[in-house]
């Protein structure tokens, strides 16, 4: 089944907001086993929608619509498509009262505009909102199947997962499953060298994606039965731990700072944070995931050098002979921090993020990386970037090279044994 | 002039990639004038890419495309558009011993198939790529200009900035000049009650958006000239000032954090932070901001009760009695936090951030912020959403209202003085 996706909505084509919608519901219906060839943004503008949705009803078997149900005059997308499919719309009852029920509940003034939402496409599915007050619709006409979604990303996702997912599941034929890997600590290209075999292969498909140091390789098979797809997929899984060990570090995990936070719990260890170029950054990816607080107790940001020296005990002649960003006052932070903190993990960044910053032979993305570990230390130097306008890319891979050493220590006691040093 | 966008990868409309594209160019395209009616997404597909880009042709005047330049056989959007512009492709010296040299350079291996980068489009403007390898093109034939520039958001931006965007200004005749203001702490719908005059007026015009509790306004004129567009938006934004006075925080601002730390400089004071709920995340934002250091010297996430009185001399009496989400435990973390830092502002932030975690009379999404400032403390409860699925949410309203009690403070010293209590 052919599909595509159709986000409506003048802000966007402004510029004014991020569409995300394209993403989250490619993804979902890649999943799915629908192809999706399209992605178009259209304004609020009744005769370029109309013409869109026109092209989309030619071309594909399924159309996703997001946008424009809300109360407004702007808001054209239901009645839109409801003439194009000559569809009638019809009051009802129960979702009029529902929104009447929503006002209510909130305490807000309802006005007769709010009411519109309650205008249904005759025969359509009504997929109920019970995060906001738009509902949503499946239309199916002449063999082509319509879906309409709310705008706010807050009332689309779960609308999708919960009520329109279900719907295509139960109607998808073959069944197709999909795992992901993620791999940390080996540039695509290298990779990409290492799997040229496998990403040639047809069923089960391997792909990869690239993003900010990592990559993520998905695995996806089409088979007679979900079981007989698994065990493909499974097959090709193995292949690719063989080539890739302990570079992988999760499959089907949304991130570095989940499975982190996983490994501490199952130990039962702890870890804690000092950073300086990072500014927060690293404490807040790790307090980003629900149930980090048994494995997370402190973090410290000593951004300054002085503060450095009076919470973590760096010493004033350290900072003085190699200055803020070495590996001896990433040894030191990490060592004043485990003192404070007697967490399992102690971890300390420490870098220039640039613009400004860099010296002699520390150029901007020069950070240091210190993880103290049951008395030993393991500091490690990373050149991250040459650019001086990518403080935030710098940032956010210190961050992840930071979580991935305390990663392999668990994961990898034996090899990673050897980095830590009595210091 | 209409213009519209058509990204292309296979890795977009898959959902394995966010595009960020479609939102840079449109911003810059209506900041420049063009009206931008159509965004669209293909994959690296020949027959599908040209279908688009001949409807883009027959309904815009400049079509702007990104991705697909690269070297490999998938990268089809220079032949693709110069095939249907019917312009042929021809290999340039320069442009050839620029890649050369930049592998040169970079001590990476160069391949044959990076030569392909070399081939240009016969008359077009070549936009040199000082970021990576492949080259934009600036294609006019026949009244109609293509724009081809590179995938990755770390070549396209400059070179759209740098290369394409002087290009477009010395084109368009008449001067369009928008502004942007932010606004925060007053909800959209009570702030379009406040402006439904001023969002009906024509030129110039008046645009709202929302986002996470914030509300971009941008003001935007065409006129004869720059100076009659300019006069004609100032006298806007002064009206605007009348009715929203200080809930509008910056002109021109990219973010809270920005202002804020312009505003610390500007009076040469510091800032620091002590949180909870939030684990490092307000810290973060703050040194995201280059220069930061200046005004930020220390943070702490005081995630652990325990870590709360040994870090910050939170009495163990208060978390017991009163609990961590509390009035006298954002307050005593404030002023433990004043003890270490000597900043002029020492914030902090406990609460309830989900999904679990709520108690009785303290439902998920409950936070306190406590400033301390020179001896006095600003301290306030805040009920941001009683969803227990809205974590990261929960904890950037919390960073955003910590950050703008400080910027009220600040610009408003009459104000919130009364906010202020010894304790």
């Amino acid at each position: 089944m052919n599909a595509e996706i159709i986000c409506v909505g003048t802000e966007i084509i402004l510029g004014d907001i991020l569409n995300t919608h394209s993403q989250f519901l490619s993804q979902e219906l890649a999943a799915l086993g629908l192809n999706v060839y399209y992605q178009t943004a259209v304004g609020d503008n009744d005769r370029r929608f109309t013409q869109i949705l026109k092209t989309a009803l030619e071309r594909s078997d399924v159309v996703f619509l997001t946008g424009g149900l809300g109360p407004t005059t702007d808001d054209i997308t239901k009645e839109v498509a409801c003439e194009l499919l000559g569809v009638p719309c019809v009051y009802d009852e129960s979702v009029g009262e529902k929104i009447k029920e929503y006002f209510l509940r909130s305490g807000r003034q309802m006005t007769d505009n709010n009411l519109k939402q309650a205008m249904v496409p005759q025969g359509s599915v009504i997929l109920e909102n019970s995060w906001g007050t738009a509902p949503g619709f499946i239309i199916e006409k002449d063999g082509k199947t319509v879906v309409l979604l709310p705008g706010p990303p807050r009332e689309l996702r779960p609308m999708f997962l919960e009520r329109a997912k279900p719907y295509f599941q139960a109607k998808m034929e073959q069944p197709i499953l999909s795992k992901s890997l993620r791999v940390f600590g080996i540039g695509e290209s290298a990779l990409e060298a290492q799997m040229e075999d496998l990403v040639r292969s047809s069923n089960p498909t391997v792909a990869l994606y690239a993003k900010d140091g990592e990559v993520l390789i998905r695995v996806t098979a089409k088979a007679s039965s979900e079981k007989v797809a698994e065990e493909a997929i499974d097959g090709m899984i193995e292949e690719l731990y063989r080539r890739l060990g302990s570079h992988i570090y999760g499959i089907n995990k949304d991130s570095l700072e989940q499975v982190l936070v996983e490994l501490l719990r199952e130990k039962k260890l702890t870890i804690a944070t000092a950073e300086s170029c990072t500014g927060g950054t690293l404490a807040g990816k790790i307090t980003e995931i629900s149930g980090s607080s048994e494995v997370f107790h402190m973090g410290i940001v000593t951004y300054a050098n002085h503060i450095k020296h009076q919470e973590l005990g760096v010493k004033e002649e350290t900072l003085r002979r190699w200055g803020a960003v070495s590996e001896q006052t990433a040894v030191e932070m990490a060592k004043g921090l485990s003192q404070k903190s007697g967490a399992d993990f102690n971890v300390s960044i420490t870098g220039i993020a640039g613009p400004t910053g860099a010296v002699e032979g520390k150029p901007v993305g020069t950070v240091y990386i210190a993880v103290e570990h049951h008395g030993k230390v393991w500091c490690k130097r990373y050149q991250f970037a040459r650019n001086r306008n990518e403080r935030a890319y710098i940032r956010t891979l210190s961050c992840l090279n930071a979580m991935n050493m305390v990663r392999l220590t668990i994961q990898q006691p034996e090899e990673t044994e050897k980095e830590y040093q009595n210091v």
